[in-house]
């Protein structure tokens, strides 16, 4: 069962949970200043794409809500400005600007009194965070119907209850099945460099008291060689048109090793990742990134010789021919992907 | 150019380059006594299967050097009970006991005073020495006729120079190339969760100025896939008849990977190492090894929630299929190998 947010809002405070404390100590923030939401983004104590979204949103309610503004003109102007203040916290995040303008659009066609103009913008943050949970609850359903109880599922990165409103995206079917008393036997990749599968997933599938395995990205091959695994589950940062689909480095591999023990590989979308106007992965540009990640980042002594060259690239891309199914809150989505995204895209 | 060596016998002293002290710090340490050689062994200060080997060689050697004894009974009872003591070390190394095997039969059979037979030890611990140089120059030279200047190279765990005498298995084809001017490009996986990648092999290459870019194993694919690896060059701890391998763990994925991209992949294994006795690698037992080298080990803090499971396997068996060639020091083996090792064993 779930019994951790990573946003929330509640008794009138927004509160997160502090990811860059996980798995060691489980300290909750209350954010009240611009400056408390600019920070909690920007040094990663809330992340996942959703999860910034929601804390962006709420965080520019909370931002602004002891406005002394009388006129709706005076506070649409501090809205505007506290809005681009937070939108540099992390400024390739796309959920971030999404919610922020979202808010403001909303704001300035709001025909009301200050008082009566705060309360929207709670309730529009409300219907964000709303509208996450859903739509991981309608991917966790989606997903949940192409598993069977008792089965072994392997999954990388997280793409869990930590980067969204509730449930998470990979993860959703997980939660949903223990509720149905499934006993899914998971196994979690560690995910180098930044270990978010043994920081995070691991985390939070064992609160949850779901059966979780942690392995070394390495080590994947073994566990679907043994015959352990059923399913391979994994998130998606940004989908082509064609069906490639961008994720954590490593997820093409595992989908090359599960298509050679034949096991089915499920990439999990939003339909708001998925980039009809990108026609293939090999437009999708992959970020690169310091090698300090790999060989100094989490360690007591760097482990690599000093000056080292280092490749860091954080995403790669899935061919949409090794992806058995694409789960979306709408929907599963099987070939000919190109048609059929498009379809679920316009639904 | 090689300018570093795993162990060594010079100016009559027995040394040994600290692997536990790499990449940091190059401290290399004397060995005099047998306690010295156990817990150099026993903590894995000299590591590699041939260079632990070498070191206990050495290692009884100048533990037994200093004996008082007069006649050769007395002689040989000490070196029996020193060579017991120094196998107690690492007991499941195959090289240890062998080397100290075969000194002391070598010492039992021996025709000649105490102070003859000591010179014979020394002489049968350089003779260890340099056959393992000698077979590492050989798969050296048998891998480079497989390769071609300018080439980009992957490779997996660290079976370079420092687990041998000199040279490495997989490694020697690089450091020989280096030296006819074939300017390889080399990726080196970090190989988690000990990190002989970065630790080791990042550190032997680069000190040696071979242009060498560190990644992490999940990075393995995408560097194929970018088109930068013309070969995968791996070493073998125990291979089977029919040519299945085991290694690192790590090692099966990545051949899948490279024959998703139509990459050669080469195993590199001494014929000491070829197990005939072995029929496949099913029969092969994989060693299952703590979880606190996942998660805990060189980390500042553990990265994963405590008391989390683990499945820690240190190896994997590549299956014959997928390796393109054995490079072992009297040939190279190409398929049908269980015909064509069998017949390499017996050279």
């Amino acid at each position: 069962m779930i019994d951790i947010a990573s946003v929330e809002f509640k008794n009138n405070e927004l509160v997160i949970l502090d990811q860059t404390r996980l798995p060691g100590e489980e300290k909750y923030l209350t954010l009240e200043t611009k400056e408390d939401v600019y920070f909690a983004i920007k040094k990663l104590r809330v992340r996942g794409a959703p999860a910034i979204g929601i804390a962006a949103a709420f965080g520019l309610y909370v931002a602004t809500r002891d406005s002394e503004a009388e006129k709706m003109g005076e506070f649409i102007e501090e809205v505007e400005s506290t809005a681009e203040y937070l939108r540099k916290a992390r400024p390739t995040a796309v959920n971030l600007g999404w919610a922020l303008d979202r808010l403001v659009e909303k704001l300035r066609s709001f025909d009301g009194s200050v008082s009566a103009a705060k309360k929207m913008l709670l309730q529009e943050a409300r219907d964000i965070r709303q509208e996450d949970e859903d739509a991981c609850r309608s991917m966790g359903e989606y997903g949940l119907s192409l598993l069977s109880k008792g089965m072994g599922i392997l999954t990388h990165c997280n793409a869990g209850t930590l980067a969204t409103a509730k449930y998470g995206t990979s993860l959703a079917p997980l939660y949903l099945g223990q509720d149905k008393g499934y006993n899914f036997k998971v196994f979690a990749d560690e995910t180098r460099p930044v270990l978010q599968g043994s920081r995070l997933t691991a985390f939070e599938l064992s609160k949850a008291g779901i059966d979780v395995t942690l392995i070394c990205d390495s080590m994947a091959n073994q566990v679907m060689k043994n015959g352990w695994v059923d399913a391979v589950v994994v998130g998606c940062d940004r989908m082509a048109a064609n069906g490639d689909g961008a994720n954590k480095i490593g997820t093409n591999a595992l989908a090359i090793v599960a298509k050679e023990y034949n096991i089915p590989f499920y990439m999990f979308v939003p339909t708001s990742s998925l980039d009809l106007d990108t026609p293939t992965g090999d437009d999708i540009e992959i970020e690169l990134r310091d090698g300090d990640e790999i060989y100094k980042m989490w360690y007591e002594k760097p482990m690599a010789p000093e000056g080292i060259k280092t490749y860091n690239p954080s995403f790669d891309v899935t061919p949409a021919e090794l992806i058995t199914a694409i789960v979306t809150e709408k929907g599963i989505v099987r070939p000919p992907y190109a048609e059929n995204l498009k379809a679920i895209k316009e639904l």
